[in-house]
């Protein structure tokens, strides 16, 4: 076969690979995160040259490390690193952190020295409406050695994604597939197999029913996210099993995550909301809190999730 | 941070890299295997040169890539470079296939080109003796999406293993991880979520009752192993659920998988097994259809897993 040796596209010339706390410039091919899934990720939003969630995405890092029992590279090198990426401006900087080499075989070797890739990206385009959402067919299965960290096993979100993206959705929420299906969904909403609501596929969900905020537990399945956390820490928020009745019954439904910050779903199947003043109460006090989160002139409103 | 290149180690030597029919040099970092585990891989036992179970890795290839929705590369210059890493000899030879590169975020890009990788092994130490197992804590989750095919999403295995390794197991099955403890397990049995006892971390079970063979189903979690199709076309096998008891209380236990053949447990806990008739049967009737499985001037039995 012919070698070709163009590798330096726009993606890698933003990304840098460490081993340990080493530069290198490839990643092996024996790396157990190309191999298995075995490593975690975070994906943080940049402002200004800084990552100002940096400690709390790092203390999820360290939790997930701890789990699936690998070593982290030094933080303040890291830190330092990600924060060069962004060279005084604004971006997303992704950390993807892998367990490093390892032989054939699931066995993870005993001293392995971690393989880490930092990589910016562009920050999503501006919102001006609300999220249109659907029910995905594929469902999360329920593994508590596996919920709340942010592993690289994500083959169901990428098919649940995957349906959004082709819309092939079940928009009316009974699982049979026969929903509305419009094509203009943006996100779509994952259950367990045990059938109750656990997050979007790149989203932590929380749900207003009365004047009361809930939020699916993180004990079975999903991920625990940091915009999910920070929101736990400002707000009353129960953690309990949500059904999709909840949801669609509910005053409010938003999507929470670091990057694009809170959304709220403007519709779901025949399901539609306007925007709701307990919506722009939590995104007032996120634009308090986060720089990266200032609010546009027009003021407080849900952002459209691309 | 101090730069490295020295990355050409025993490992990559034995390895390349090819996007789509094209030969290349590195890894990209925004590989959607490294970030998602989203590939696939078949691990073949080569003998004299040749991968003489090329057709059936190759389907369940085809059916994984299916399942995945993403496209093979070309089949005749895979296996030619494939049967080229053997020069000549005996040896392991494993194809990682990942979607290719895509941007960040879970949506499966609609034309990537796939990446994958062959890399060869040493085959393993030659068999000795009967094998000892032990119940793995770390269940397999149910996820009819993802059963059969043997994608890269194996944290599961990698808990399960690292258990093994280390002596965290449950010897008396009983799941309070307090059963006997000596170390000498090579392999993990694994149970799914719900109980039932699916396969070892990297091989497929058979058990004997009575006079009859059966094997778990594999329509909710585990992988559909070459060896083990092969032998549900030679042998009359029940596909079935499969409890602890049934395992615990069977006249033979065996471990299948395309590496290693066909290994009888000889321990597990408390139970104790000796060489079967019925296995060294099975271990005969693999010898003369695999050049690879020939069996030792000793005569048929049961190989070590070491």
């Amino acid at each position: 076969m012919a070698e070709s040796d163009t590798l330096i596209d726009a993606e890698s010339a933003a990304a840098r690979i460490f081993r340990g706390a080493v530069r290198i410039q490839h990643v092996p091919t024996d790396n157990r995160g190309l191999a298995y899934g075995d490593g975690l990720f975070e994906t943080m939003r940049g402002a200004g040259g800084v990552l100002p969630w940096w400690e709390r995405h790092w203390q999820r890092l360290q939790y997930g490390a701890e789990r699936l029992q690998f070593p982290l590279p030094p933080e303040a090198p890291a830190r330092a690193e990600a924060e060069q990426l962004l060279a005084g401006g604004d971006g997303v900087v992704k950390l993807l952190l892998t367990r490093g080499s390892g032989g054939r075989g699931y066995m993870p070797p005993p001293h392995a020295e971690p393989v880490w890739i930092l990589s910016r990206h562009p920050l999503p385009p501006p919102a001006t409406a609300l999220v249109t959402v659907r029910w995905c067919r594929t469902r999360l299965s329920l593994q508590p050695a596996l919920a709340g960290i942010k592993h690289c096993n994500r083959l169901e979100q990428v098919l649940a994604r995957a349906e959004v993206g082709s819309g092939e959705l079940d928009g009316d929420g009974d699982g049979d597939g026969d929903g509305d299906s419009d094509g203009a969904a943006s996100e779509g909403l994952m259950r367990s197999t045990d059938g109750d609501v656990v997050c979007a596929t790149a989203a932590n969900v929380f749900v207003l029913n009365g004047d009361r905020w809930s939020t699916p537990l993180i004990d079975r399945c999903g991920v625990e996210g940091t915009m999910r956390a920070w929101l736990l820490e400002q707000v009353a928020v129960e953690q309990r099993r949500v059904s999709v009745e909840q949801v669609e019954s509910a005053n409010a439904v938003v999507l929470v995550n670091a990057v694009r910050g809170i959304l709220q779903v403007g519709r779901l199947g025949d399901r539609s909301w306007a925007p709701h003043p307990a919506v722009s109460a939590l995104c007032r006090t996120l634009a308090s809190a986060h720089p990266a989160f200032t609010l546009p002139p027009s003021g407080p409103g849900p952002m459209e999730l691309s």
